[in-house]
């Protein structure tokens, strides 16, 4: 027997209609790549995205067709975004910071129709055009005025081409899982694979994140996404501040210190999401300015691990709560959010920065374990560590084009490729990847753990661990240093300082000082490059 | 092109599989029917929610079978819930409160397979037992030690029932749009007729009651639902809480004053909702014994219209905030909530008393909107007012077995049978009843407003207002008064005290005294019997 309640398909028009009509004069403020900040209603976005759509329907455009962005966040970026999955096609975000090989491969792979880009990137484009197979128009986001000279063929300006269709536009329902956006994630190894959100998916997925327990957005709320749209829907802020009536407040192309913090102090804005690396220039700019941020309560922080000094320093000496989360593209992204529970009020402060300092819990809808090699769940006791593997509506079961093959395993759950533990509370605490994990004697080395320790050391600019063969425990830990510039660090200064805060056996069996230390093109150390490097080295105790 | 996300259906039993997994030490106190307030953990509730799914299975009981519940508030009653949605059965709330006769018509109507009853209904089981067509078992919802003497055939002991499974079980997986729960309502017209929730409009509301800007439930909550379980889902706390890992304190039988605030003190309750009623009985008793509110933060108040008064009360004397709600049990129940928006933050006391005196606007996947009789569109602008129209996920589209037949018009709206205004910051606040409106000239005057502004006279004890049919206005209202003991205010007293209040052409055309008024199980007043009493009665100015 089935329930007896409304088809209500979960469209993501939906969320912008809800936008306009019960927050209508709610503002969205960008800064604009041409450079002023600029503001809107979400009723003007709500006109736009709709004119956007009939325009896209004048040019062709049909449900199911891939239209790609390289925006920045903006109103801009917005309108297109809605426009696009409102209509039924598919919004593919592009990352600029792709290499362009890496960029032609997936506008090819993706079949992109149509492409909005930014001013910024047209050179990128114009290097590359030749190479789009697929791609039949290319919008210049902009206006007449600033319209760049290019050579780019069919290349039309934005706001010239969008003034060709009124609003007077319906949105069109249909099922809820058609596919609505597209984001490749940057693998270290192999190509770039598309992970495609469903309508559905992203509804679920800015629900989940305005519960009161995750993001919690309201509609008295001032959110600026440093976070990019091309990382996975901002972390759900794409969706969730429309969602809850929220003034948005759009960093366009500026990330630095001094640029963040003018929009957070000018438009009064109350939370805030980034990577460390954002965070690290903001502090940066406060501290040398003697500034402080009156109106912020919240900051998350995500995308890589964030260092406990920055939650301190958030907390203690600017007063901002601090949540730490963790996701995947494949998971919408997000994973886990690290707020605490009732029971955690008036825990000492150390308690509680440890707390802080894991991953977070998942939310309702989002399910994780840990698994051993075999497969078999491992205890959620926060000391066991195993593969981190993951559930949910809003998770993917397989990449465009069924590329990788098959992801899920019998029961549903998608290896995230983490290695974690979960306490019994549900906090999660990343320990390594699992390509990255050392397996010695039978027994898992955290290469994470082994580089925070040795970055620790005053004289040590980066740090690296790998596994390298050993005869008699399989893997045993080099340790990779970049000596700070000026210093002359040796091995047994850095060894004897690892000495005694962890294992014995965990200690590294050698450590190689290089130069450098390679990164992919979001920042990460590039592993897979290292192992190449180290592939013939022989360890002194082997 | 579909997305690519997991089939992961929304069904209930992941809501308490969320619960017991990340927040499996919080507690779910409840005041037992047996007396003592007992407490256990979202762990062992799940435990006992998949005995009693095993139990039933053992039972005989299948995937669309509808077992029924007679129940407070308390541990049994969720864990049976989810026990009986869990496995695929339908969960069919009982109201006590219900007329014999109404009950035996909707246990057969729903065709009711098994029936847990607490003690306390025993005897009002008994008295129909014998015009149940459907029922094969009665649980009588208790221990061994306070089972009742009961003719009723085939009464089982509850706890002795479950001891017969262990809790060895997984929850079955199955289409998200099963039905999930039944709750007829209490029409005041024809028979009650049933909302068939579904596994997913059930999740789906639990989220929207998450919100942080809807009831927004965090794991540091301490909920208490004074609203019945059978009142369409606590007002979806019997999802929203586990969902959240908030801590449930269940009133049982009692809601007094005196007993609801020995729980909110004794437990450190945070939030809690309920109709008015119960709000006077708590005011009333916190009066009387000078005691306050320290734990408190929020209390929702909906079922009927809440007086500005109480408001007033609870946020000016006590520092509780309060949230006006507006719902019906064909929405899940949750339609519009009264937070206020940042831009409401400073505004002076009188104004924010009007806002909040509104029912509030509507959470995201909620639409309303309000028409004229010929179904036009009416202006958002707080002061027209016309038929309120919703559509969502969580929605009706028809009741049980069809009953009323059509109840969408071709676009899929629902008319509630309210009457309201919506402002342009999307507050709803409701008029009148359609049926009560007075149609007089073409123009509509409200029932409500007449019955609210007479009963501020202090010689006032109740109000009602019914259209008299007039030969040249169409209907003209007729005031109709309960006196206070001991008064005897006159028709002029009344009509004078009401002059200058209101519109010279809403004023009443005549004042009838009469010794009481009729009213339905819930408490609201039975205007078509007031209807039927007046209808030959002639107004003087005919």
């Amino acid at each position: 027997m089935l329930g007896l309640m409304q088809d209500w398909p979960l469209l993501v028009s939906k969320v912008l209609d809800h936008a306009a009509t019960y927050h209508g004069d709610q503002e969205i403020v960008s800064r604009t790549t041409e450079g002023p900040v600029e503001r809107c209603t979400y009723k003007e976005l709500h006109s736009r995205a709709r004119r956007v759509a009939k325009r896209l329907e004048a040019q062709g455009i049909k449900k199911g067709d891939v239209v790609a962005t390289m925006a920045w966040n903006n109103a801009r970026h917005m309108e297109a975004w809605y426009g696009i999955m409102g209509m039924g096609a598919v919004c593919h975000t592009l990352n600029p910071r792709l290499f362009p090989e890496q960029l032609v491969y997936i506008m090819n792979h993706a079949e992109d129709q149509l492409l909005f880009v930014e001013t910024t990137f047209v050179p990128l484009i114009e290097a590359v055009a030749d190479k789009l197979q697929t791609v039949k128009g290319v919008v210049i986001m902009t206006d007449a005025a600033h319209m760049p000279d290019t050579k780019i063929e069919n290349a039309i300006c934005y706001e010239d081409w969008l003034a060709e269709a009124d609003d007077d536009y319906t949105w069109p329902q249909f099922d809820e899982n058609t596919a609505a956006g597209l984001c490749y994630t940057s693998g270290t190894t192999g190509n770039p694979k598309g992970v495609l959100y469903s309508h559905k998916s992203n509804v679920i997925h800015g629900m989940l994140a305005n519960a009161a327990d995750t993001l919690g957005l309201t509609s008295g709320e001032v959110i600026l996404p440093v976070v990019p749209m091309f990382h996975a829907n901002a972390w759900a802020i794409a969706f969730a501040a429309p969602m809850a009536g929220a003034k948005l407040v759009m960093p366009g192309p500026k990330m630095d210190g001094e640029s963040i913090y003018e929009l957070l102090d000018g438009e009064k804005v109350t939370a805030t999401a980034a990577v460390p690396t954002v965070w690290l220039m903001l502090l940066g700019f406060l501290e040398e300015n003697n500034l402080e941020l009156p109106h912020l309560n919240q900051v998350v922080i995500g995308g890589s691990a964030c260092p406990p000094s920055m939650i301190e320093t958030f907390e203690k000496k600017y007063g901002v709560e601090v949540f730490h989360a963790w996701g995947m593209t494949e998971m919408s992204p997000i994973g886990t959010l690290g707020r605490l529970k009732g029971k955690h009020a008036g825990i000492p402060w150390d308690e509680k920065l440890s707390l802080k300092a894991k991953q977070g819990r998942p939310p309702f809808t989002v399910e994780v374990k840990i698994t051993d090699d075999e497969g078999n769940e491992l205890p959620r006791d926060g000391k066991a560590f195993g593969h981190l593997l993951v559930r949910g509506p809003a998770i993917s079961k397989s990449y465009m084009k069924g590329e990788g093959g098959e992801i899920l395993d019998d029961d549903g759950w998608f290896d995230t490729g983490d290695v974690a533990t979960l306490d019994p509370d549900g906090y999660m605490q990343i320990t390594d990847r699992a390509k990255d994990v050392i397996k010695s004697g039978g027994e898992w080395i955290s290469s994470i753990d082994l580089e925070n320790l040795a970055v620790g050391h005053p004289d040590v600019a980066e740090a690296a661990v790998i596994g390298i063969e050993h005869p008699k425990w399989d893997e045993r830990p080099l340790l990779i240093i970049v000596r700070k510039e000026g210093t002359e660090v040796s091995k047994e200064d850095i060894l004897s300082f690892m000495d005694g805060k962890i294992a014995k056996w965990w200690m590294p069996d050698d450590v190689a000082f290089v130069k450098e230390i390679p990164h992919n093109a979001t920042g990460k150390i590039l592993k897979t490059a290292l192992r190449e490097t180290f592939k013939d080295y022989v360890l002194p105790t082997a």
